[in-house]
């Protein structure tokens, strides 16, 4: 496990200021009242999330409002001595901040390549389980962590489920090198799976590019309505030289809790 | 079509100095009077795929030492006035300034998205035309412009001809973002299609790591016999997360044009 000094270089090495992209649409702000209450419902799918770590475990960090009530948590349990010897492995520099103030023990992919659990929220869930990430911009670290890890239990409150992929009207993700950045969004927009999205590329509240922590821009596809066939939308948003990344994570969740007004619901992916 | 000035910042936002690669294995020197031959050979090669630039054609210009050949003529041609009104679009920092100084019209992708021909060399050339490119870094940019033309004119002295590709025993390159690079090394390395290849992160001369024009890495992987499924080694490292492109440039040629000291042979892809 690297020490402190390190993990703080390995991060240092690519991060950059978190801005917040100014053009990504939003929810509307919620009134006070109601915002306390998500917060509340994603807290309660984070902490059974939590139940899936046990002592000894090498575990992925999420990043977002929801995976940081697990990260929370999982220092809670640590302190009291309910967990014991487990390493995490980060998605993020603000991830990796949080974790370090809790005295969590950190190591990257580079020293622990493989996961026995990762933890994180998603931006839209459809009923396979199939899951939109990366509205936050660290879609690339994300799927790398969840993808090294035997299981990935995803958290949401229930406002994030929708009927099919891009249903949310909200922005889905792809990265892509900065070189002819307006020839790819193009080609983005084109293709045949998604079909009819607009394409944009995402930009910081000062309208400077946005620029992911590998360097990267992201175009953001926004849907009237959601894709029809998500896995060739991948398939072809992937096969597009210069994309790096997509927010497309489909076949990945194994567990997926969602927390809503009337308890915690746990759906397990069926086996294909 | 953009002005210069255009151009010059366009390449100049994502370029940086071109440092040799010191890990990269390299032919043996050859003795003045052989090398001045292959410099020949590859200027007749060159020659031969600018008959395939008509006037009032967009054109892609690879980049490296043969390529250098071609440029240099379609710029003699447009100075003679046997070729008018072209738009090139250059593949690498150094054939931007290269066509820049001869006068050659330039845009970008962005600018001219569609490409009636590309002309480069490559660094190993299969039996069915499949060719394995990058070597210079600039494999992404390449693979870009090459994709997004009607034709790809490929030139090669005959030295790069192989039964398979990887045979040459030279680096065949993959791009993969910085971050946690040991680990896309090492999943890179243990990849079915590619097993027993020796995977090594690309230096420059001083010791420091080699970083692409879009602030990348690179892994060579050096194989001991050809790799014998190379569309399956192209899925398996397109498919790893992090990784951003790589060489192997598969069902893309049309024409390649080899010489040789016994003269300079076209070879067509035979449709499938």
């Amino acid at each position: 496990m690297a020490s402190l000094s390190q993990q703080t270089r390995a991060f240092a090495s690519t991060a950059r200021p978190a801005l917040r992209p100014a053009r990504l649409s939003r929810r509307p702000a919620m009134a006070a009242q109601a915002a306390l209450s998500q917060d509340e419902l994603k807290k309660q799918a984070a902490h059974k999330a939590v139940e899936y770590v046990k002592s000894g475990m090498v575990v992925g960090l999420g990043t977002g409002s929801t995976a940081a009530f697990a990260v929370d948590r999982i220092g809670e349990l640590l302190k009291s001595g309910a967990l014991k010897n487990i390493i995490c492995v980060p998605t993020s520099i603000r991830t990796f901040e949080q974790a370090t103030a809790l005295g969590i023990p950190l190591a990257t992919l580079d020293e622990q390549p493989k996961l026995d659990v990762a933890i994180d929220g998603a931006d839209e869930v459809d009923p396979n389980l199939d899951v939109v990430k990366g509205r936050g911009g660290a879609l690339l670290r994300e799927k790398m962590v969840e993808m090294a890890s035997k299981q990935f239990v995803c958290i949401v409150d229930d406002t994030k489920m929708v009927a099919g992929l891009g249903g949310s009207k909200l922005a889905m993700p792809v990265e892509i090198v900065q070189f002819c950045w307006k020839y790819n969004l193009t080609r983005l927009a084109n293709l045949p799976s998604v079909k009819g999205c607009e394409a944009k590329l995402r930009l910081n509240g000062d309208g400077s590019k946005y620029v992911t922590d590998n360097s990267n821009y992201i175009v953001d596809l926004y849907f009237t309505t959601p894709i029809k066939d998500s896995a060739a939308a991948a398939r072809e948003i992937a096969a597009l030289e210069g994309v790096v990344d997509h927010g497309l994570f489909l076949d990945m969740v194994d567990v997926c809790i969602i927390a809503g007004k009337t308890g915690v619901e746990v759906k397990e992916r069926k086996k294909k």
